[in-house]
């Protein structure tokens, strides 16, 4: 990974290079850089992509694996605060050979090419909290 | 709603939550922040969403609801104004459980559990006005 | 096209008109303008527009034209140099009459109705340099 940040150190594009983790290298920045928050925003190349969707009645994630190389269309998102550690919240969409798009919350992607990702720091300092009813951590 | 802001108040990143209709809760917040303009980013998870697709030959939009809960994956756009009334023009991008990606122009949309959208104010006044050709109101 | 820019430049919401393509449209703007870098975020209408699924093993794009008018449902992606040329770089989503979503790696589109494209500029120079193992031109 290398960072190519603002000068005045608020915005930060991230080469993430072939066979990176996209969520943990995003928290490791976000540790390093001890980013109070951020807004996230990205394109690139994946592989083993796990992506999520959130059904509500059952308060849990049904996940699937898409192992192939994609093309990471979009990746919008955050990294906010809980006990402690950051929590990149990404939302992403994917392309295949065949251009039609898939996508879901993510739970991992392993860059297979190259990954371009604006992380926007926000000063204030963003924390999430365990919201009881749906058993997922907002913000607060 | 609850608004996490930037200390010089030229991005706030919006919590939504669950009931909040999206357009008419981001136009809410552009009147009384008072916002000159505004560009839109966000994730998050909604339900009875309209979307439209513009007809250009017709001069109008075709319209479906979507009325399942279904993940936010990417929401773009901005706020600018036309006589004297906030116009919140967002394009949006759906996943369902199948994880195939729905988009369109956006009508309304409840959140379902939260939404997370940044608004970045821009600070020159950004207004629209009707084009006659496509009886759309563009930037101006 | 039309720029709307912040007061203090470091942020341009573009309009683009009917006919303008849209890479050639972006890269004249950082020509004109003397932009270090920036990343892009947007959304319109456009037609002719080719999108590439890059082959990792060929070491080449696949390519395919959709030239129907399409919802332009998320442009996202940066604009770096190579050789004191600029190249945009943009993943982008489509949306068409039956709201199913597409997307690839963008080659050209022209604006069918208009374009709005924020580009926020990184005053960090970018560059980017050719990757032997995969052909590209990656940051660098």
């Amino acid at each position: 990974m290398k960072a190519f940040p603002s000068t005045d150190g608020t915005r930060h594009l991230l080469r993430l290079d072939r066979g990176e983790e996209v969520l943990g290298s995003l928290a490791d920045f976000a540790v390093q850089e001890r980013l109070p928050g951020a807004t996230l925003s990205g394109v690139g190349a994946v592989e083993q992509t796990e992506l999520g969707y959130f059904d509500l009645r059952r308060r849990e994630y049904v996940r699937r694996v898409f192992a192939d190389e994609m093309e990471l269309l979009s990746l919008s998102g955050n990294i906010a605060w809980w006990s402690g550690e950051p929590v990149v919240h990404a939302h992403v969409l994917l392309g295949g050979a065949d251009y039609a798009a898939v996508g879901g919350h993510l739970f991992r992607a392993t860059i297979a090419v190259t990954g371009e990702i604006l992380v926007a720091v926000l000063d204030t300092p963003l924390e999430r909290a365990l919201d009881e009813r749906t058993g997922l951590k907002l913000l607060r």
